[in-house]
């Protein structure tokens, strides 16, 4: 069967490129996908797929019923763009000004789309349904899969899988991570109220950007003694700004940062002890401060025994020829949400372009992937989804097989 | 002789008074002072004293000379105005937007101005010539100072005196002080050249933030360490910018700041010890760096025979009831450029308002004087003149006599 | 076979504890192991099993020559012990004044011996020969291993398994890693020399107490921004010196302090780091610097297929009821120079009291270990060995079987 | 009659050599000067002059009273040596191991045993009576003075004078000052209670180094930012211990040092803003803390009117070519508790070896002083308490005359 579907998949492959393309050319930012949205659910309608739009805003879902009976695959691609010029010269360059899929989730989506039509034309060998979760806003906090798994986009799922199309690593490479993966991503922000007063007066005055110095300096004392060592955390200031004349001093001063790790109690830690160092540092100079600490996404948390299964999938899969476990990654992705609901993995595929003079990061002006990356995705998804119901029906423990 | 020029000021005080009032309604800024600068050549020529116009810029000098012979006696009364809204209600008002005289300028040059009038029709008993220098733009650097005196301001001066009407101290009070009065204002600005980056990969990046506020907590050792503990310095960071987004580690960051002190060794000292610490910091982190340090007014020194004598002049002047001892006063004035040519003193005079209810600090939006303490300025600079010159021509030694 | 042998080991139990217990009652610091050298040398001697000892300083190779063709294995047991007095109440306790086996090196040997005699009275089944490396010298850098592979003992051989008796899991438990498990731990020592001089005249000194506190706050930003936070790396000062009266400046300050890290190029980094720090700091200040970086152990890194090989192995041996990834190691190890030579693995094996009140850390005066636990490391470890050769002469990549 | 009393004083001055050579071959430490003290009694009471001994412990006091009516002067010098080795190579050498004077303290006395010799000859013409107050015990606190006060040394004490021989100023010179002239010496001890633990686990520990270390380096602020900055301050830490193996983390670190300033609220402000840095710098480690003050000598303070009058009267005693401020001494004198008592002055009398070769350092093992010195002191102190006691007489204010 899979070999079927495979094959499937190749010969709609053009397609995939087309839609890919579309979307490229059509891009847009966060929160304001409407018009993806649209395309997304014509798609599932032309197809005759049960569809429901607007979920937990511009989410689309759409529901492939196996006639067979099994578990509930979930399939994620998220569709926002970003608020970035496009340089490149391609045919296929945004025609929006200042907007562009600088990352992939135009070949997210294309994907999941030509991988549903594959499926939905052969439901009747699947064992169990398929759920394709097509999420708005990854890119902007708060996301879109916070809101789409309250709307229930996750109602009946047993497993969820998903992968991101990354450019740094080279086409036939499939990269897994069991257990923390990608980072929680928190801000904050630190208000120091001194008292400002004449440049040459210093007695007369609590000097806002001495002491948001001090704070600086101490900060890194968070990640060099506070935090366990074998734990990964970064806490940076981003932005220090107390702009005065010169013969002046400061009044107030702002600091405006990240926290990035990898475990929920080293989240916090941290949270805590960023106000120790700023409550501590205002004590001693007799001031007084503001601090926030905003949470971004949380650390993507892949499941084990999953991340095994999917690991072993992804080794035979026609055009992988790597499997590697990944680095840790310090980017976020509310990817990470799904995954605190039900258990399931996201893996990254290889999608640099041959020609590495067009290689670029993520978000950069000039970024693209080679598409040939969206048939190895698809057909990876595609396996991932047939075996983990058949293993399920057979009564096989979802295992390293 | 004393008492007859004494009367004589006593009686056109109220033109001293009306002089100032008018001033005060139609302020000029530095550099700008075209208006104030005729109003005084004019003032002069009307009288009939030899007068020179645009020295060295607005500036503006007079000379009444003696008909005997003795030493050349320089007074000074600077005459700009600051870009400052006068708030006050009171019928003299500034009538220009945003430019008010918030320093006091207004009632020096008025002072002059009298006293020149009643000296130059004394001038049959002077023992020797008086110059009256009325300068510009003494409240912006490079002031009008310098200028003036590359202008000739001081040629064949012996001695030069000078006061500031002083509202932070009461009318009938006068101060001065031996050596080292009011400080070198210098201007530092450090830009740190990192390298930017995400702010979850410190590591690929040399952090602006963290080495601008390094090296804001190593500068405090300057002041606390390197100069010697029986000198006065102050080194001030008054301005730190780093403005990025949260995430990001900052590329770069400009810090700019203040340098009082009251004496040169200590003055070129601190301009080294900021770069030791800027160029160790950088060091320590592989950064880069620009340092410049201009220099504003160099420190006002009172030379202390020429105090000494002022100071017993003060005593017996009607209307003071007490000559103290100044502290340090880490302001600047550009009078210290004259006291680096010839010798001379530079003194306050109270001029606090009798209701204290109306008594703000210098540069205030509200800020007023005691008229009273024009009289008592011209009384001590007039005694001050003819005091010297006479000690002069009976080969007295200008002293505590 | 491997039936049999694990019966052989259970009937040999009461041997292996009591070997574990003399070796207990006679402990010897590294580098001074001659009795405990002489008395397992004396074990293969009466045994008929070719032995060599003064290998590499006090260590004892002895070899066991499988009648069958194969690979060689080598298993490694460590036999020091160290200068603390035993402070439990126990049959076995210590004998010798301030000297104790606090880190079951006692149980490490006795395992060894035994399973060497059980697996010697079965050679004629060995598919290839096994080394038996009994270490001198772990716990005193520079440690015995590595004059013992100069001294020959891994010629020959193809694999390397260890495991350390571990009193902080419970017994049942083995805990391994793939990749970078113990961490390299370094010594380094920084000396400051400033200008010493009176305390009331800083400005004639250079103040070596300041210029080492700041050299220890700018430390903490090499693990917070320097490493890539992906990495695990210590940087601590332990020791701060600079003794003086109270009222004088001093002239130097020694730090001295511990570096663990788990990646060699980290390793490389942070040792360069850290003089940049010093020198940055002490240039900032005018002042000289010594600074000594001394590498103790590398990181123990184990290798991967071997490592799952291992896991595999441990799964199925009598008394494990759990295989688990062991977090990193902040601690040492001497085996990590047999890694750099050989491929293998190193592991824990629980053993843990079962009584918990006598629960002690590692070095602690009342340390003691669930004596059961030998005979599940000499089962593990006889497992691994005789599958190891098995599998390879079947022509099976030793892999996750 | 000065005249007559400076001959006296001129033939008397080989007696004055006689007895500081005496006293410099028998130095005594200070509260041990037993022997001193006795010699110093039995003087006064070979002239029959009245004396008290164990004034407050070792001190002695004498009385002259004069014949004629006036005011009482007190005159003081102090007579402890110093645990310091003697190196220099004279005739006078120290006789005691380990002991010598070397800080002319044997100069103050002969001095005064002598003038004292002359004034008592001359009592007749005394108006007023004369306190001679040999102080014990300066070097070290709590130092004499404070007991002697207790014990009535200045009961009925109108003016007091002292000076101290000054090796670093030529023969010749005076120096006085004003107001603030040495400054206040205090000691503080802070003992930075952390948690101490394995150099491999920060996060279970508070590093006490690293605290201590941040101690240190925000302690800087205070003379930099708080103290304003026309005050003179030192704040040195010149200890600074934490002794530990280098694989430990610090559990407490011990910072004793000095605080020098002239103000007493300068003084009360400093002890104040050290604990601030110390609380807020522990509270940001959650560290505990004990900080102890310890006030030492006050500044000396001289009076004005009395400074004045001693300058003038310095200016023409023989023998003193230049009589001029001195700046700011950051050491310490126990002659400030006199002056919280009554009014009086203390003044340096040049004292710098004529070959400079032999000018060392006050509390140098080869400090030695040049003679004629004495001589010089002597006069200054017999003028200022003849003119002081004729002035009072005389109903002349004693001022400027």
């Amino acid at each position: 069967m899979l070999d079927h579907l495979w094959s499937s998949l190749d010969i709609h492959f053009p397609e995939m490129v087309e839609i890919r393309r579309f979307l490229h050319m059509h891009p847009e930012v966060s929160f304001k996908e409407v018009n993806t949205a649209r395309y997304i659910e014509e798609y599932y309608k032309k197809l005759g797929v049960e569809v429901r739009s607007n979920v937990g805003g511009n989410g689309v879902v759409a529901t492939i019923k196996g006639d067979l009976p099994g578990p509930t695959v979930a399939l994620r691609a998220d569709f926002d763009a970003l608020p970035i010029q496009d340089e490149k010269e391609v045919e296929y360059k945004s025609t929006v000004s200042g907007v562009m899929h600088a990352c992939g989730h135009d070949g997210h989506t294309a994907t999941l789309l030509v991988l549903a039509k594959v499926l939905f034309s052969n439901r009747h060998l699947l064992n169990g349904n398929i759920v394709l979760i097509h999420q708005h806003a990854e890119e902007y906090a708060p996301g879109g899969a916070n809101s789409m798994i309250k709307a229930g986009c996750l109602d009946g799922v047993d497993v969820i899988f998903g992968t991101h199309l990354w450019a740094s690593e080279p086409v036939g490479k499939i990269q897994y991570r069991v257990g923390p993966f990608m980072a929680a991503a928190d801000r904050f922000e630190i208000n120091i109220l001194g008292q400002g007063g004449h440049g040459a007066q210093p007695h007369k005055t609590k000097d806002a950007i001495l002491i948001g110095s001090q704070v600086v300096t101490n900060l890194q004392q968070i990640v060099s003694r506070k935090v366990d060592p074998i734990h990964s955390a970064v806490v940076t200031v981003g932005s220090f700004v107390a702009e005065n004349a010169f013969n002046i001093i400061a009044n107030s001063a702002t600091l405006v940062g990240t926290v990035r790790t990898f475990d929920e109690a080293v989240r916090l830690q941290i949270e805590q002890e960023i106000e120790h160092v700023v409550k501590g540092t205002c004590l001693m100079n007799g001031a007084q401060y503001n601090y926030q600490f905003t949470r971004g996404y949380p650390a993507v948390v892949n499941h084990p025994v999953e991340t095994a299964f999917l690991k072993n999938v992804a080794e035979e899969v026609p055009g992988v020829y790597e499997v590697e476990e990944s680095p840790l990654q310090m980017g976020g992705e509310d990817f990470a949400y799904y995954l605190q609901h039900v258990k399931g993995t996201f893996f990254f595929t290889g999608a640099m372009p041959a020609n590495k003079d067009n290689a670029y990061p993520h978000h950069h002006p000039k970024f693209d992937i080679d598409e040939k990356a969206l048939l190895i995705a698809a057909k990876t998804l595609c396996k991932a989804t047939i075996r983990y119901q058949l293993d399920s029906v057979n009564n096989k423990p979802v295992s390293i097989s």
